[in-house]
């Protein structure tokens, strides 16, 4: 006899791979044959306070479409950016969510996300606690910049770093062909952790060296150093390729793009927060008066499922499998993590740690694993990226694109 | 007996598609045994000049090298970027390359590129036939940008295609997780011609019509009219995507990014081209006051190898291959071309015209192949850009990243 009901939802920005956990969890549903129901929120924890949500064994009913969720990129539930109040502030907000809860029957909470999502399973185990609901409310993690604390790496991570490392090999090519003395700055996402920037390195091989010099946000930037770097690889190369956090900081701890001495104006006299890299290119323009163009990844690095890691959907599927099994076990108020036993050959196992201890603190890169030099990574850290980008999804394309799962639901 | 030694150069931008048709001269020049060398020059006829060259018979002896060859990105013999004089202004260029010719026997010349390089291709011929040197001088196009005349399409351009219509999806799936009104701008590359910016259309499927907006640099833009189409576009849905081309001009014909209204300035007072995305992003910004985000999809829409178009590269290596074919049968002075024989099923045929009537000339779209409102593209531009991005090359990927030809003779 069944006799579960869960709620699934998506939080915080899109990875390649945050719909191979809600497949996961989907599947796992699907062949425990304990569930009457898995609800999808549509939006998040803000939809289902709307009442919006769908019913996915109905929707996900073949191995077929559960694995089409599994390689498609951003989120089939939608999302939202909403900070859950505290019970103290706001307790009707609570109370609307259990009395839906109650209405359907809900054993199991599942929220894929990032901190703010890690924030709200954390308010509200603790909420169910206090009023002993039954309810078991489960974390799990997904998050382009491998910033959440207690696990290994993120769910999603692996995908962007794939992406990033890629382009930037094919970044490497485009810059080769011409003889004259060019840079070229790529500007990579994280605002204050710089591991996806770090990541770039894995684009080196035995005949290319691009990125020649990182940048990354957990060690100040100094301009003038950063000019003489330059100068340096200017010796031995005319081709110069930088990779670069959006977040990098000055000396004071102030972010590179909202620095007075080099603010951007339009015509009016409003301020443009044009981005870092395009910042960096005029400093190094008016330098090294060479060649010099810069390149956002943008939004592609989180959402290019055609160039997932195969090693981070298959992860992140096995993370959301795990998570109902952990739920089912009895545990809740815990974020699923990532334990790497080994990383040659690489083995990881699923785990979990209690959520209140994990939520709001953020993973950065440790100093020890950025050279001496503050412009490239250690072995160690290369070491610790590597097996994350490695082996290649399988995307079916249909005409010329890639197949991915219907969104229309989110879009009409 | 070995009777032929040939040049071979390529110059222009990079696309993923221009080592194809090197690969298809290799291979054609291989495979009928009558060519001692086929010389590559390095940095194209300013690589020439400073006898700059290598062998690419040695280099490519196996099948697996040129099919390696074949699917890697950008250029392997480099480019330059060279307007070769007229023989009248500077006769001592021209005498300092048939002095090269003569000694190494060259009886056969092959160079793949855009405008320029076509130009160069018509110069050499007609200086060739002023001095009766029997050489034979051939044109291969290739260029993202699907501007030359003369040719169906131009190889090169159904990769850059399928890229943007894939990354035209993915961005489409980014932004469809928030419920609030949104306006994605999406920058692609084209100063003249749209035919780049036209084939994001091809992202659309039965679930998606991102993008809802295109903006072609063939007709005039208007920034009220741009505005209320936006306007109308909020009416039925709240995430909007636009496809506009970098080169998009005013109704004085003045590109939109160095219209004084909107130009941007540095600290310093300097004019920042910060391009037509950014531009409009704060225009539409000032307008709706919503989210308004622009992506450039900048280099890696000419040169991201791993998701090139498999028509595209074969038809570029077949192309390469007829290049050879037409020589050994006597023509020169000629660029290779594709004529379409049929659009459903697809087929098409490999053909040549005279380069002195297609040199400097420049292919845009045809008026009536863009929609009355001038902000998308008609059925007929739709089937006339399909065939060119289906199929999906193969790619290896070593390490995780995907593997190319070695580039490293280009960058030291």
């Amino acid at each position: 006899m069944k006799k579960r009901n869960c709620f699934v939802g998506q939080s915080g920005g899109p990875t390649a791979a945050i719909n191979a956990s809600l497949a996961g969890i989907i599947h796992e549903c699907y062949n425990n044959r304990q569930f009457n129901h898995v609800y999808g929120m549509i939006n998040g924890v803000k939809g289902l306070l709307e009442n919006k949500y769908i019913d996915l064994l109905e929707n996900f009913n073949t191995e077929d479409r559960i694995e089409l969720l599994k390689t498609s990129p951003a989120m089939y539930l939608g999302s939202c950016r909403f900070k859950l109040p505290s019970y103290q502030d706001d307790p009707q907000t609570y109370q609307q969510l259990f009395k839906v809860f109650n209405e359907l029957e809900i054993t199991d909470f599942y929220y894929i996300g990032g901190n703010d999502s890690m924030d709200t399973v954390a308010k509200l185990s603790t909420y169910a606690n206090t009023i002993h609901s039954p309810i078991r409310f489960i974390g799990i993690p997904k998050t382009i910049d491998n910033d959440l604390m207690g696990t290994d790496h993120t769910p999603g991570f692996g995908s962007a770093a794939k992406y990033v490392a890629s382009s930037m090999l094919e970044i490497a090519y485009d810059s080769s062909i011409y003889k004259l003395n060019a840079v070229t700055i790529v500007e990579i996402m994280g605002r204050n952790a710089g591991w996806l920037t770090a990541a770039s390195a894995l684009a080196r091989n035995e005949y290319s060296h691009a990125p020649d010099l990182i940048y990354l946000p957990e060690v100040p930037f100094s301009t003038k150093k950063f000019l003489n770097d330059i100068r340096e690889v200017f010796k031995h190369k005319s081709s110069i390729i930088i990779a670069v956090s959006e977040g990098i900081k000055n000396e004071d701890g102030q972010y590179l793009d909202s620095d007075s001495k080099y603010v951007k104006k339009d015509a009016f006299g409003h301020i443009l927060h044009s981005g870092t890299g395009k910042l960096l290119e005029t400093i190094v323009y008016k330098e090294f008066k060479c060649k010099v163009r810069s390149i956002e990844l943008n939004v592609l690095q989180r959402c290019a499922g055609h160039i997932s890691s195969l090693a981070d959907i298959d992860e992140s599927f096995e993370i959301g499998k795990y998570a109902v099994k952990t739920s089912m076990n009895g545990e809740t108020g815990v974020m699923m993590v990532f334990n790497r036993l080994s990383n040659d050959p690489y083995v990881i196992e699923c785990d979990y740690q209690d959520v209140t201890r994990i939520a709001n603190l953020e993973s950065r890169i440790p100093v020890e694993w950025i050279n001496k030099d503050h412009n490239d990574i250690t072995k160690e850290l290369y070491e610790y990226l590597y097996p994350l980008i490695q082996g290649e999804t399988k995307i079916n394309y249909k005409d010329g694109i890639p197949e991915y799962i219907d969104i229309s639901h989110l879009t009409k």
